[in-house]
């Protein structure tokens, strides 16, 4: 059911023009001038098939990536999916069916596969996390810690593997950091020139470090608190201390290991840097048919 | 002394325009139409320090990428540099002081910080695998398994950790793959297609499956054979029927723990795809100072 | 006093990639392969100076967008700045000294004119919007409805002006028009959605057309309600019934004569798309000093 | 009568790259990394319809770039169109109907009005400009003050509304304004140098300020003499001293109170820069149809 | 003199943003990820000094673009220039002395090769021309039949050369060919057409065959009368019909054998497409000085 | 049967997204905002047909380019082709019919014969030099003096005149040149920092100028030797050292002249800068037909 929401959720949000530049652009840094060993081995008028394999369970994200890699490269080459994004693949097993041009194929084949890992092992990644702090209501987010030049993808990723998304950059979300509030001189000024100056559609986080920073954001009105690296004593303190006049969400260094415990401080939200920063890639691979 | 080889084969090649324009795209995807925080809080005109802070020990890398996100923003903000390229740095280590318009260190920042930690996550986990292989003369290479679009930064970051490139993209290299091999009809005929019309100013690398394609490779006179997925067995086995005649290269699936076992199976190369789709990012912070 | 808070929250938030980009995009339009007149008649080596002369009475908004124009066609052209972006400027006054490569000014002149005077005129329509409601807290906001390609400084305009900015685009901000409730089936399911699935950093803003409409927006929890096309006495009611458990803005047809009745009705904010898609340019011209 | 030929004018140089690549631009701007909204509460693969309707009474300009906006964004989104361009369409009327994916529409609406709205109030202004002066036989033109990357859309929705382009940029035109006088040393000067140096494929303009200017250019061969700032008596001596030898542009500050009495002077032309940098946008809304 | 005239000319009109695109876009094409031989036996600190040497008599042309190929590739390179765009160039000749990093020099140097060969070859060969007819009044002319996307360093050659452009592309000039008068019906109808329609900034030339084509274009009052492909007879004839009444270009097929009949011809102009698609390269190397 | 190998070869190789990327500039070089001509004269509702002719023999290089420009402009252009790449076809033959829209097709028109006559030009040479040496099996192979951001298309055009490609740039082989050699003190030493330090993939070449050069490369384990600048004799007591150790290739001022004498050194390839910088262009007509 999970597999349900995720592909839901995964599939909102699937246009950006952002995205299609970077698809060209990774397709020309791999091809440049053009791919010496197919040109030189196979008939440009052969065609193929081939097989998108999963060479282990994994939550396939990016089938749309995938796809739009090939349809760049070859427009005529066509699809046979077998699973979509959010869903659970077993080890070993056949995800979609490849036919075109086989020289295109063959072309295309690396930089597709380069982002179908990535993104597929950012949503195993993140699935694990969701899973385990699913009795919880906590929100697992991401962050800005991704790979440059493919947010647009690492978070879509998230989303798939059942994760929420923070702000995607500098402009869709306000976050006054400790270095802000070191500039403004206090979290009190700090807020309060936020709410003055920033555009109103935006909520106002501010990051604090200890228990007097919760009761100094919560005073001044902040609509969510970053608890910054706090044990899990402390954060439970500061749930209570807010008690509901604003989201709460725990950050700093968590782990697999620790981000149960982190969930049953009553947190709402958890944000995890590695799910995009050292998300292993998750493995595939294509099995041209021979005919 | 590796740190110091390192450093040199890094500074070598540092140049490339597909590097500029990629992180003038990653400023853009992060910025947006602006930094919505800092703009509602700090006062344009207040300058500011920072110092860049190692959190583990690592091999440093992409300390010019670094720089150059920061000048892209803001072209009068100044370094000063304690630790470069190839270096391993101690954890809880200043690496250098930035200084500047606050607001302009404040939006480079994650943009720089993302590019850092992804190349010396590559460039520590490749002198891992550096290290582990020293006795023998093997040379650790990286693949095409790379993020999209970030390739040129990937590739340099394996070089910083003593790795070797293969290839960039595919036209810089010839590798007939087991694709190539079935549209061609042998391993024999893909070599002689690949002699005559691929660039006589590239190599040619075939990929086997098994002692019969070395054979058959060796006899069609492959430059370099790529050993798929063999046991440590039969890659000794190849290496002595290979006798020198071509270099050897060993891949698929090596990990720290065996490629120890690999090296002295005598190949010339290993080949690993982890050091750049599955590299954890290296942890760094940027600290403001107060004034 | 205005001028010195508009100049500020002008000077906050002049970065941005996508306007630089814009700025190289309006030169290469005008210039084309080449500027014919100056060609054939201005000797290359010629310096020159112009004064920058406001025409009219008008706010000044762009300065750094003028002389960016004329900095990317020549990096050698200096300015000397006797009013700088919020000031009140009087009609028949000298704004700036220009010197530079006479080719140089006289090639940039229309392109940098063109910048400076819409966005002159937007900063004064919006002063005239401010000023009638100064007596009231109201904020005045812009809208989405901007030249396309223009919307950075269209919104930058605004806010030296004394406005406030809606959000930038569709990432930035939540805002649920009669459209997607008619997607959603009502009110309340479309909150709800939006909720669940938007980013927890984006305020929740809802359109609503009636005082049922405002109802339900209030007991589904709406952050920000657009009161969209009301009379003053609806305004009043709605302003009544929300009570402060959410934002109010004003939307629909609002001109300087019915903007200060409006105000009274005691919105947050009042929403004004004539401001950037109906401003009239302001007037300035470029005198070029005789030698 | 004067609609069918302003639509056949406004068909003509329908094409230019320049302005496809505007069209993604301003898409992107607007939609940055995702709807917000629509993402998290249309179901992607909810299918609608929507009529443009015109809000008041309009000249219609820009409806193959309204839908190119659909299309970049939804390549199957369909059109029914019961007006072109050139068209007066009366008030509260429906101009098109759109079919196609729901969210796309959704996303690609605020674009699609923006510049519809821009170029059908250009076309609209124009339109009663010429009319002023229909009985005369002077032509309506445009100048360079457009906004800046807009060009074309503004200089096509001139034609659209009756008028004529003066020169597109700094390329395809010669016109020697006061400054290039100065440069040069005197009027004669100034034409004797452009007709030596200038492309011969271009005519040469001439801009003056009184009829001793008009004497000098006509003597010195002018093709096209720019009348700039003069009272309709001083115009009216000025034909008459040019009497047919060059072609005659009245312009300055004209307004559509002002521009019958210029007609009445015989020039051949009026400039009237208020087309492009004032003009007020034309009223429209998209109405979603519930199903 | 003509040396001194065409550099005047030749620096005239020296700035356009293309042509800085198409700068940075041949390097990337040449760089691509990096210079794999200097990365991998130069010394990145190195520095060096090379003199550009013109190994046969040319007209040197494009020194601009030559520097600003090594500028954009390493900011910091230095150059002392001997001869300067529009100077005859003796055999064996040292033009310049660049200073700089050595890596950065020979990344480069090709590229700026390739564009200074092909310049100051298009300007050679414009030179030899402009001689031949010498005597006569007449201008050379080239075409728009230029290296796709080089067409403003092509037409910058020949202006070096002494030559003069006709339009660049299609927008600055109207040249109504036989596939128009076709399309209209003929030549009359087409100018008609052409005087209503088209810009009036641009004068109006109609390509003729024969003397009847000759009388109708006078008649319908053509600016300028493209004889195209007619024997040095029908030319003198054709000159004699027009008598002034137009200016008049002899095209087709002309070479440096038959340029001097054509001249005598009393033809205003002679457009030779040779100039720039047929020119060869002018030899030129560089030599690195050991130091 | 050349012919045949020739196009085999041409069809190969033929997908580069650099490629498309030019040919979008191209367009937009030539066109600007507009056709002014076509605008003014031609229905755009008009459809028509036009034929390709040869006007001499030459060997046809770049049909799908050709094509692509008026499909880029015209997506419902069609083409029925009589010849295809690497054909030598007649003088005045028909090559293929272009049916579409008029307006299209003669906007279109120039920018697709520019690549065209530039391309065949190039492949009409090249077979030239191939056919002079027939009886050796020497390979003609191109450099990288080719016209700036041309360099896929005219490498593209080698390959169809039965030539072979040298490296595209400078990061898919090694060539050692003479500035190489100073910058490391001797070939030995280089060849050895190349075998260190460069990607494994590619062949190291190295420059040398006289006999002992060719020894101490032959030493050093060079791949290829190219021999620059050396008459018959010198290049044939050469080979005779190199005795098949290596790859030998002859450079420098290499003329249809001197090539056949060449060849018979036992080269093993014969580089031909001329081919790409000094070709002259094909000629070629669009001949509308009229309905």
């Amino acid at each position: 059911m999970i597999v349900e929401a995720a592909r839901k959720s995964g599939l909102i949000g699937n246009h950006c023009p952002m995205a299609a530049r970077m698809i060209r652009l990774a397709l020309e840094e791999d091809i440049g001038p053009g791919d010496a060993t197919t040109d030189a081995i196979v008939d440009p008028d052969l065609r193929g098939e081939a097989y998108l394999i999963a060479r282990e369970e994994l939550v396939l994200a990016g089938m749309a990536v995938f796809k739009g890699v090939f349809l760049e490269d070859g427009a005529e080459t066509e699809f046979e999916e077998y699973y979509g994004d959010g869903d659970l693949v077993p080890p070993e097993t056949r995800v979609c069916l490849i036919s075109g041009r086989l020289s295109s194929i063959l072309r295309a084949e690396r930089t597709a596969l380069n982002f179908l890992q990535r993104m597929s092992g950012i949503a195993t990644l993140t699935r694990r996390y969701v899973e385990r702090v699913r009795p919880a209501k906590v929100r697992i987010l991401d962050t800005r810690k991704t790979a440059p030049g493919l947010r647009w993808f690492d978070k879509y990723a998230v989303r798939i593997g059942g994760g929420a998304n923070h702000r995607f950059g500098l402009s869709d979300g306000i976050l006054i950091k400790d270095n802000h509030i070191a500039a403004a001189g206090s979290i009190s000024i700090a807020l309060s020139l936020a709410k003055r100056n920033a555009p109103h559609t935006l909520k106002i986080e501010v990051e604090v470090e200890n228990l007097a920073g919760v009761e100094e954001a919560c005073r001044a009105g902040a609509d969510i608190i970053l608890l910054d690296n706090m044990g899990t004593e402390e954060l439970r303190k500061a749930v209570k201390l807010v008690n509901g006049s604003a989201m709460t969400e725990a950050s700093g260094g968590i782990t697999l290991d620790t981000v149960e415990d982190i969930a049953r401080t009553g947190v709402d939200m958890i944000s995890v840097g590695a799910l995009t920063h050292s998300a292993k890639a998750a493995d595939f691979s294509l099995e041209i048919q021979s005919k």
